[in-house]
């Protein structure tokens, strides 16, 4: 599974034309740029009789579960429209000269967010639409006002390639200049591309492994760049004493179902499960899983990929198979293993590692401390979940915890799914993502791809809009300290 | 010119007191947070009888300047107090649960802001109050609710062990843990630090090669972390015909005073004038730095420092002396440099490099067309500055050119003297600083140091109080989307 390398005097050429569209979508409004996305979302809800059945084919997904992820990829574009044209992301920032500032007198000060130029996108393998051509990462540094290269993802390269003319063509025929949206495709290319002089962000979403050979790239080059790598996580979840007493089949049908949903394909999929010692959800499990069948993974090397790291977890000498096997065969179905906390806590990490397939590890605890010592032992994750009671006293000790380790801190829920929202925070310390401040779902993913800059003393006709004394884009802005809202 | 090193089992008493202090203080309020700030603010000005002498004997600058910086640095520590006791900063964004959310419902999702943790700050030796100890980024860190050890800079080490012992004692007084507050020493402990797992981010005031050393250090890292260093810029200032032909002399006053102010040592010191040929300005500018004395610069390195880089320009086959002298001496006056632009844009970066201290180079253009082409050759700048007159045709090209690579534009201004406001930028793209969208003066200079965290479907009563139903801090926030002002 590996796609031709792009030749590099096409390559040159793609680098070349974003490099000139870069001061030309700079210089659009964010009415302009909606639009683009609005067009590229129906280009793509248009095509979906022909999209599907290529995403279906290349990433062996149901239809279902591909139409449901092409809704919310279309979503998404249309969302960071109506972002961009709110314009509250462009942080306009307003300081009148004031001959009585306390420090002495501060000249005329405004300040917003400018879009940083060419932006790498790296596509996941496993969000054939949502994470890959045209995601989250496209639409949010196109919205920003960013022109995409898009490193294609060699598990659906056809459909990569579709999407992507469908996109370009429809952005451009909506005023949209040549160079907004490229594809490359191979290895060597990739690396190219992040160390490429003309791109001033990557984001990125895959392996540890992968993701830090970039991130090593990325801040090695003569000038660093910021790279936002998605790495993945193990998210872990904590269940109670009362709750597993009160809900301990839904919590176990709950569990196996976000483990095995998609094949167990989701970077928040949650590969832990902490149980009170004695519990019923461990059985249960394993009853829910084992009525469960398998399925094909998205490809061969994935496949291969989650038979050695769910053979490691199963080799471990204090990991037993609850559920299932620990070969997972040619279509994986759910396997459960079984660890006490102690032996969890004793591992050195090795079980807290990330196992990308439908498997999950249940992790008995003894006791609230024992509990809490294995929450506090997490390095960054992307979620962490309590399942819990709201009396008990462990609970707001499990949650700060949680909170100083993962983006995203559920209660009651499980962590696949990731709703696309202003509220979403799809990110976490290192190793969840090289850049735990940023998101790389919900529409503060923009800020990703925008750097501030201040005018001073600049007159108003020379201004940019947003930081005009009329504000003639209607925009919130933070004026002389005290935020405004437009009438 | 060197501290000692800290004994390596004081630095790590230091580093774990910092480690234990960071759960405590992001768990105080933001109006707990402020208290500690304004203590510290009044524990400075209670004893500039004391500190000024001290950073006098230290650092070589007046008694003016240090008052000044003083007062802008006790301003600096309110200011955050009341940015944190407003709260805007928690970018606190609440999302209703929705079934009927457009791509699948959604949950109750919130998201705000929490701080990072341990942050290790580098002090700068050029202001020994602002950019120091209890400096901005200091001030902004505790603001943001993570514990400081500074790795103070050896050009005023008695001042700042004082100013870190009256700021660490006022703020612990106000409540504060022990371990909020810190102070390294030494070189091998700078790396150290950056490199310690403890340290959840860095901040950094100084050289290109020491900043990026550090940067590389830190990037390096198992976990890699935030590494904020501004690296200086040449901060290019660009007259236009018109400009040139109404206000020379204006022009060359306010720009030699620019470039002489505290013997030059500003980061944002205008290094290169551009203007046009047959202007007066050079002229008038030669003469106005004649009569200007020298001044002691901060220390003996930066001294020969500023010997060698001024060297080097002066040194170059098509630069020419126009006023002052190519070897410094003792207390370095103004020197003026002169070259053309063809020379300048046939230098491959040469001529635009910063020089330390009160030397500026003036380069004279033929037409507009080179006017731009050098605006447009510059690498990431701090500052860039326009004197012109706004009915040019030339205007609206060269300051998209100068948002493009600087992180403030200036009309009509000089650089120097940096005021901290709401819209104040201090960063630029690299390798003025090595994260562009990072400022370290200005109120959102806090942003650096604070992570968004989402929660999913908690009770009320176990959220945080920035996104509790009630609003309890009344806190600006947005809502389903839209920004909402507290009542």
């Amino acid at each position: 599974m590996t796609t031709e390398e792009t030749p590099s005097a096409e390559f040159d050429a793609i680098l070349d034309r974003a490099a000139q569209a870069a001061p030309t979508i700079a210089a659009t409004t964010p009415r302009q740029r909606a639009e683009w996305l609005d067009r590229a979302a129906d280009a793509l809800d248009a095509n979906a009789a022909i999209l599907l059945p290529l995403a279906i084919e290349e990433s062996h997904l149901t239809e279902d579960r591909l139409t449901g992820e092409l809704r919310r990829t279309t979503f998404q574009l249309r969302l960071f429209g109506e972002v961009i044209r709110e314009g509250a992301f462009l942080q306009a920032t307003i300081d009148h000269a004031d001959p009585d500032w306390p420090m002495g007198a501060r000249p005329d000060l405004r300040r917003m967010m400018r879009p940083l130029g060419p932006v790498a996108v790296f596509a996941a393998s496993n969000f054939p639409f949502a994470f890959s051509v045209a995601g989250g990462d496209t639409a949010s540094a196109i919205a920003a006002g960013c022109p995409v290269v898009v490193k294609l993802n060699p598990g659906h390269p056809r459909l990569s390639r579709r999407v992507g003319e469908l996109v370009a063509s429809a952005m451009q025929e909506a005023g949209a200049p040549t160079g907004t949206l490229a594809l490359v495709s191979g290895m060597q290319t990739g690396r190219a591309l992040v160390l490429d002089p003309r791109i001033t962000a990557a984001s990125f979403t895959g392996s540890l492994a992968g993701g830090r050979a970039l991130f090593d790239l990325a801040t090695s080059r003569p000038d660093p760049i910021p790279f936002y790598g998605e790495l993945g996580s193990v998210n872990p979840a904590f269940v109670t004493e009362q709750a597993s007493l009160m809900r301990a089949e839904d919590i176990a049908t709950g569990f196996v179902g976000s483990v095995s949903m998609g094949v167990g394909q989701f970077c928040t999929k949650p590969g832990l499960l902490f149980v009170p010692a004695g519990s019923a959800i461990p059985g249960i499990a394993a009853r829910v899983a084992a009525e469960r069948s398998g399925a094909a993974m998205l490809n061969e090397r994935i496949r291969e990929g989650y038979g050695t790291s769910l053979g490691n977890l199963a080799a471990h000498p204090e990991v037993t198979v609850l559920a299932g096997s620990a070969d997972p065969g040619i279509d994986p179905a759910p396997t459960l293993l079984l660890a006490t906390a102690k032996a969890f806590l004793a591992s050195d990490g090795a079980l807290a590692t990330e196992s990308f397939g439908p498997t999950g590890l249940i992790v008995s605890y003894e006791s609230d401390e024992e509990l809490l010592a294995a929450a506090e032992s997490f390095e960054g994750q992307l979620t962490a979940t309590v399942q819990g009671e709201g009396d008990e006293t462990v609970v707001p000790a499990l949650l700060a915890a949680l909170a100083d380790r993962a983006g995203r801190v559920l209660w009651n829920g499980w962590p696949t799914g990731v709703s696309v929202t202003y509220a979403m925070q799809h990110g976490g310390p290192y190793p969840a993502t090289t850049a735990s401040q940023g998101t790389s779902v919900g529409t503060t993913a923009i800020d990703r791809f925008l750097r501030p800059v201040s005018y001073q003393g600049v007159p108003d006709a020379l201004l940019p809009a947003p930081v005009r004394d009329g504000n003639p884009w209607s925009l919130p802005r933070r004026i002389d300290g005290r935020t405004i809202l437009p009438s």
